[in-house]
């Protein structure tokens, strides 16, 4: 299990830090200034994006960035302050495709407990088959099924969600997918 | 909107931050060390919990911590690393109401924008109605719909999943319910 960032140092006063159990009641190491004595807290993130639709195909992104470079992925990124998952997932879909798009429903959950992180994928309906992908991108473009490069995807959750969507399509049932990745 | 924690010093060397954007094509304020140039990101915590249900009455735990000291919430708190969604929601059921239940569906998903969180519950079959509350919670109750304290519930997102599950029992159809709190 990762810790996103081991702390070394207090962010409020700089001093260096011991990982301590606070004497409130809790029961996990936390991060404690020498000093001052603040708890600094370390918890799981939030990926939000989208599973991209235009007719038959699903809008996938090269990446242009590390971790993954060169690989195909779904527009997704870490979740921001000031923004619902929703609105999280459209963002990232317009800053690494520059898709127009409808935002549809909440597709799959995925907790992926090792890197501390959940993903949320909702399904979008594309408006256009155009695409205008940010510097994080270095390709953006529609699939079919028999055309997606599956050894090529960047991520775990980004694969499973694919798989979900096109077993969905067969089946004419699209639910909610909630996934835990070992 | 709330920085969870205003960044002042770095946590990997101690020394000063400064907001500014990074140059690696992000668009939002960071806090970037002045010395050794970590960029220090703040992003939406989740709080995980369930809904407990024993028969027609609702399990409501009584806060012994602030905030909202003395006032009613569903078990509930800020998800952790090392588990998923649904077993975070499960970890605090056990601690904040010594509660014995089986995990059902994911019952509301609630954006809480102007704190940075979003908020999950699950709903659980509690399968005994004796509790062993801990140090957080002053007292565990059920409630019937008619007995719930609704003035004195502690959160917003607490009182729309009760309103929310009271009236999925009128109509015998339980959904997810996905809300964004202003």
């Amino acid at each position: 299990m990762k810790n996103h960032t081991s702390i070394k140092h207090c962010k409020q006063c700089g001093e260096k830090v011991s990982y301590k159990i606070p004497s409130d009641g809790d029961t996990k190491l936390r991060a404690i200034c020498n000093v001052c004595q603040s708890i600094h807290y370390e918890n799981p993130l939030n990926v939000v994006g989208t599973l991209p639709i235009w007719r038959d195909q699903v809008l996938l992104c090269r990446r242009n960035i590390e971790p993954r470079f060169g690989m195909w992925t779904l527009p997704a990124g870490f979740m921001e302050l000031g923004e619902t998952l929703s609105q999280g997932a459209a963002r990232e879909t317009v800053e690494e495709a520059g898709a127009q798009f409808e935002m549809q429903e909440l597709f799959s959950i995925m907790n992926v407990v090792r890197v501390g992180q959940v993903h949320f994928f909702f399904r979008a309906r594309l408006t256009s088959d155009a695409f205008d992908p940010g510097h994080e991108t270095m390709e953006a473009r529609l699939f079919s099924e028999q055309d997606i490069p599956w050894d090529e995807i960047a991520f775990r959750t980004v694969k499973q969600t694919l798989q979900c969507y096109f077993a969905d399509m067969k089946s004419k049932n699209f639910a909610l997918h909630q996934v835990d990745i070992e």
